[in-house]
């Protein structure tokens, strides 16, 4: 099976917006058919793009699928692509016409002719409904090639393919995957743990280091796939050590999760320049609740004061932005929500604010941790939100380093 | 100029990262060259998919920026591709191989031969320097096509990108590009408004749905390209209306820092399910401090009844996810903060804990504004990250419409 991605938009290529679309349906399609995509392409909106897109994609190819291009505005060109491409006429579809003109009084808008682009469907191909909104999807052929197009908006791409074009695509034989996570390494040492593995072609094996954490993908095809990438994965898991974070493709907030609930901690957290990332990247992880009580966003020095206890003359010496106002929200989140751990995070994030001797990107790291204090002073380089997602990061490699009895220095 | 993009990664195809260094290096070139790439390729990681896509891509083109495939473990091929490609040999660049060396000594690690790979070069091509991590760039030729390959890892690349690359970049012609934000109306409505400007070919104008808010791209090339592109935006501004948000691509968070700076109000915030991506949202928006105070995480029962005074009667009778402790949430985080404004969120994100009423992707929203109180309860679908989203955008929607007089029930 050779399957193929498009992405239309010209959001897509002038830099507006990332195509996250293609990235999910290329995990589907392995994870749910293993069917390992031959690669992503995006174009823009123009007609001439479009159309020379989808036929340079479905050239030589089995399945593709289309997303974006598909919405009301001018600018959304697929159908009319598809259209011209086999010179059929667009129709309306009488059922969701109807239903968009239902939906249109229901706003109490006017209607206009162009509400309709977003259900014509060019002849000869099949309209897929939309669940969650308007757009609908397209199922025909292009040739040989299956093509499926559904809708840019993640949320109804996401349950459009689910419903009703993941249950048309057949598997593609026998085949496993398993990803695995490891933390507290870099990745080329990572990498250099597992070469032995690397170097075989089948299974295959892959590393990628993400947001503070590398990810080791395991992909067996053929006959006995699931036993040789089972056997990949044990290999793999004892040649990471105490790397080995878990099975599965977990975040970094999930190791830190398990961890704590391992060793039946809880954690609270006091933040300013990240703002209260640290805490969400925490609640991301379903079951949170076990382990994190709460956190504090002590944005303004008041609430520094009030809500964590950063005693005022810590923030008239020493500023906010110092190892003692660190340390005092480290140790006043875990005294206020009465947890074993708590993490302090106060810094300058950037564009402005730098003073001499505190440029832009110096952020104090401290936690709190069995009467113990512990802190560190970095440097992160980037713009406001790199600086943001650094700090957070160094946060959670902190809260393993103490996990594992060690200083949060070492990485 | 002819312009493409090309990532390489296994892990780009199989679901594992988005590829968002395209659309980062996309939106350089418009801006800061004025040239529209015509694409971008994503490949994976065997050697002869890397080899194909880069012939592919560099053919008919002039310029084509490659990322990934350059870091230290076996399944980062660029340089092997190029090297193939040619006919030519790799060879270690003496003084990266020196500086990677006694790095690897500085860290206490024991040297490989297989660490070299990230400073070898195929004959023919220059080293570009990384300032950030140990991959080395490439600079060079296929055929016609100049081509320069970076690290995939955001942060390397986007160093590399702006101090060895776009330096040597040329300018593609007199263009202007503008970006204006929209809030608080559907991207059709907004597309219906711009219809007329949509429609002319020149400049081109395209509208985009993201994260809460609508962007309007207007790109003008050609001579009088600046008069003609500021014209449009002027344009569209008078056609949004009460939508306009504000030139530039504004976040929604942007626009409710915006607008509570122009009012010169102040915000707090508690949230329970969202735990602190509400206040992170409004964090990332530099300047938030002059209107945005802090927050509470009330992860835990405790947290919201000691952190914020929501009444343990209304946790005990109406729950935690109840439009009380929402108000309760809303109420206390205003009065605590000394704020005008206070936001309040609790729900259940999932994937456990619905309960028979309260199903998961239940959220009571609340606002509390000069000792008014506004609810909303919702119900979002998707998986957690989906829900916590969701509610984020929902209430600071809420907010844009108690500046504006309006209900927040409204949107």
């Amino acid at each position: 099976m050779k399957a193929f991605i498009l992405a239309v938009g010209d959001e897509l290529i002038s830099g507006a917006v990332a195509d996250t679309d293609s990235s999910w349906l290329a995990g589907k399609l392995l994870e749910e058919r293993g069917i390992r995509v031959e690669g992503i392409r995006v174009c823009g909106d123009a007609l001439e793009e479009v159309r020379g897109a989808l036929e340079t994609c479905a050239l030589g190819r089995d399945l593709l699928l289309v997303t974006g291009g598909l919405g009301p505005t001018e600018d959304d060109r697929v159908r009319e692509a598809l259209a011209a491409f086999f010179s059929v006429p667009l129709e309306a579809d009488g059922e969701a016409l109807e239903r968009l003109k239902a939906r249109i009084r229901e706003r109490g808008i006017a209607w206009s002719e162009s509400m309709a682009r977003q259900v014509r469907v060019p002849k000869g191909f099949r309209p897929l409904a939309n669940p969650v909104g308007q757009a609908l999807g397209l199922e025909g052929r292009i040739g040989e090639c299956r093509v499926f197009a559904l809708p840019g908006v993640p949320s109804e791409m996401k349950a459009m393919f689910q419903a009703q074009v993941l249950p048309r695509i057949p598997y593609a034989g026998e085949h496993a995957s398993f990803v695995l996570t490891a933390a507290g390494e870099p990745e080329a040492l990572v990498g250099e743990k597992l070469r032995g593995l690397m170097e075989k072609k089948e299974p295959l094996v892959g590393v990628t280091a993400q947001a503070g954490v590398v990810r080791v993908r395991i992909l067996a095809r053929g006959d006995g796939a699931e036993a040789r990438a089972r056997a990949a994965a044990e290999e793999a898991r004892r040649a990471l050590g105490e790397a080995f974070a878990g099975f599965g493709a977990l975040t970094l907030g999930d190791v830190v999760v398990r961890r704590l609930e391992e060793r039946g901690l809880t954690l609270a957290v006091a933040e300013s320049c990240t703002g209260g990332l640290l805490a969400s990247t925490l609640v991301e992880v379903p079951g949170a609740s076990r382990v994190f009580l709460g956190g504090f966003v002590a944005y303004a020095n008041q609430a520094k004061e009030a809500w964590v206890g950063v005693p005022r003359e810590v923030l008239e010496s020493k500023g906010a932005v110092s190892r003692e106002a660190a340390l005092a929200l480290a140790r006043g989140a875990a005294q206020r929500a009465g947890a074993d751990l708590g993490a302090g995070i106060t810094g300058i994030a950037g564009p402005g604010g730098g003073v001499p001797g505190k440029p832009v990107g110096t952020v104090h790291l401290a936690w709190f941790f069995r009467g113990e204090e512990h802190h560190q002073a970095c440097r992160f380089s980037g713009d406001r939100s790199d600086v943001r997602g650094a700090a957070v990061r160094r946060s959670l490699w902190g809260i393993l380093d103490l996990l594992c009895r060690r200083s949060p220095e070492r990485i």
